[in-house]
């Protein structure tokens, strides 16, 4: 440990921290061996390297905001290495349409300082005051506007990033389109530590859309509602956002304005499109109105918690599966629980099919089992078991065949080959 | 070789047949043991394994539209699987904005199909009429519109590849967001059959624009044109495509209404763009015109073979600099050819900072030594020496740092561990 305190400051050095992210609501916690603050990327490398060179094992940490216990130490062996203070905005073009930063600024930082020279960086993961572009990157982050705008990793044209044994590596940067290498900047999104630590990123930016409307229509069950949200893509219209509550999310999270066992947001961020959407929506609707885009974003924002708050606990997933299962999927999640006795619900991204699947827990309860039927579900529905919030420590790949998981394993080894970066995560089992 | 003849019948192997792409033009040319058309995914995986194991290269060839040799056997000894009776349309969801199609479908086709029912497939790289979807997907391959709506990976959601030793692999599927295992997909996209063949892929589609309209500014220099494509930038405007000619280009490919030493070619796809654009485009513009798409983009298509006819031959390579490079890179091209006594001119996608910088040649001449120069120029300027048209035989990574390049080289030597996989392409000299 004083080797790392010779890196990094011993005021920056905590041993023996117990450590969880937004996974606590269903028990997982762990103890890191250190945690380092590193306060340059420079110091990432030196840790890392230090690391590597001694066996130790080295899980990287922004905002603790996963819910997948990626960042979470399992043996209690781990180097942690809280990227918190890597927060600069290394440089920012708006003529440019472009912005570099270090891996620990906050999603919110980044969206704010866009929008200030009214441009926009679309992906907007939940709890983005606390959560950093670093783990944003390392999970592909996902969120409301992905349907029309992708993931967090459509949003990166470069990367640095700390290798094995511990280099710091340039990849991609400002240029817009890269076809030399192999992609190493879209490995390493999306691979949650597991075979590099990022710690800047070039991000792309677009204009700001000059309108935003919103839309919400309940229906009577699941059935009309996925139809109105099938309805609105068979229009050909592009909602910036086309979300869903089923009818336990919406007793978690009530609303006014919001009735019936159903509910679809749908956003419009472009002239012309809010009309075609009430019209699409319209069949079998029980109520659609046109709402304060500032307010019910809000309010989505803080469903999750609302759903936590319930019972105390939650476990909840975010299998994505194609849009044609949706309905499947969610009466599924529901048909799971009763079968586990759990009450069930779920919320998330229609327009993508991908749901956050919840089980409500009450003290001591545990839903393991029921998940694992629905990673099942999610498989047979020829979908994912994860759509945006990573494997970390609580989710396996079964919807892999064989041949694609001797690929992941093969990468893997060839980017870390003494299994050190946050080991038992992610591709653990392959 | 009669192992082959068994897999895919007699009639579907040429023996030693000489094979060229869009690279013959500056004399690349390479023959194949043989040239083996499959019929059926299958039937690639039964080849792939007969050549893995008994130690025979392999080279996948789409519609032979690249530039960079990359589907030209270099040592003679070589498989080329030819993909083009891979062709079929596998499933078609115009209500779920997506296509499930084979990989020797032509690009072509997969927007025809779209568009005709009001969808939009964006990628459109050059000669859509030969290139196949499989190819696209091998080199991410760009086009105009690529500056708003990003490379061919952007808009494939899952692949079906044959991997070594010889297996078919499901990488995703239709469901829009995966963040389970490694991005096995977006690393296949690019790589240029070194790490796999693609046989099939799932891709999304949106709602078709609903107009479409162009501008044509002309400018007296590169000077002041690329201050133009900078304004349209610094006004927060959208141009779905955003396209430059330089004076050599124009002297190549001349068209009626476009004067002086520089064009820039901006293209409205949203309602309200095509004033913004014709504003941000006008200080400093010696003309300023409205033309019809549909007609400028068929003439923006000929440009490559005009500037090829102008001499016979030419070299014509695609590095991509930060945009704020951009007018540095296309003086830099004309200053490398008349260091080099050779006639130069470059056009391509001002947006995205992508040009195609070209040498004419005449029989018998080359210029290697200055794509060696311009390649230097790329990285010189903080940018690739490849956007869009990727590595082939043609091109080396030395932008690249030492740590990139080892990445590079161990995730080659994971996924393809015989070295068997379109050798002495993309990653060869690492």
């Amino acid at each position: 440990m004083r080797d790392l305190a010779r890196i990094v400051g011993t005021e920056h050095v905590l041993e023996g921290e117990q450590l969880e992210d937004a996974s606590a609501s269903r028990g997982i916690s762990g103890r890191a061996r250190a945690l380092v603050r590193p306060a340059s990327a420079e110091q990432v490398a030196a840790v890392f390297a230090w690391c590597y060179a001694h066996d130790v094992p080295l899980i990287a940490r922004g905002g603790a905001t996963g819910f997948s216990g990626g960042a979470v130490p399992r043996s209690g062996d781990e180097v942690v290495l809280e990227l918190g203070r890597l927060d600069r905005v290394l440089a920012f073009d708006p003529g440019l349409w472009r912005m570099h930063v270090q891996a620990g600024l906050s999603t919110r930082h980044v969206a704010r300082i866009a929008r200030e020279s009214g441009l926009f960086y679309p992906p907007d993961p939940g709890a983005a005051e606390q959560s950093q572009i670093g783990g944003n990157i390392a999970t592909n982050a996902g969120g409301p506007h992905t349907f029309k705008y992708g993931s967090t990793g459509a949003w990166v044209t470069g990367l640095e990033a700390c290798l094995a044994p511990g280099e710091l590596v340039r990849i991609g940067g400002p240029q817009r389109k890269d076809a030399a290498g192999y992609d190493l900047r879209g490995l390493l999104v999306g691979s949650e530590g597991t075979l590099g630590i990022v710690t800047a990123a070039w991000l792309r930016l677009i204009p700001a859309p000059l309108q935003r409307q919103v839309a919400c229509a309940c229906y009577p069950d699941a059935r009309t509602g996925c139809a109105g949200v099938r309805a609105v893509l068979e229009a050909g219209v592009q909602a910036s956002a086309l979300e869903y509550l089923d009818a336990g999310a919406l007793a978690a999270a009530p609303r006014d304005g919001l009735a019936g066992e159903f509910a679809v947001i749908a956003e419009a961020d472009a002239a012309g499109v809010l009309p075609e959407l009430l019209e699409a929506l319209a069949p079998g609707a029980i109520s659609l109105v046109e709402a304060d885009p500032a307010e019910i974003w809000r309010w989505r924002d803080g469903v999750s918690i609302a759903v936590t708050a319930r019972r105390g606990g939650k476990l909840s997933e975010d299998i994505c599966v194609p849009l044609d299962r949706l309905e499947a999927a969610i009466e599924g999640t529901v048909a799971i629980g009763v079968r586990h006795g759990l009450e069930a619900c779920s919320w998330g991204h229609a327009g993508d099919g991908n749901l956050h699947s919840t089980f409500l827990l009450g003290p001591g309860e545990s839903a393991d089992d029921a998940a694992q039927e629905l990673f099942e579900l999610a498989a047979a529905l020829g979908g994912t078991v994860s759509g945006e919030h990573g494997m970390g420590q609580v989710k396996r790949p079964l919807h892999l065949d064989s041949a694609a998981r001797a690929a992941n394993a093969a990468i893997k080894r060839a980017l870390d080959p003494k299994g050190l970066l946050n080991p038992g995560k992610k591709v653990f089992d392959l």
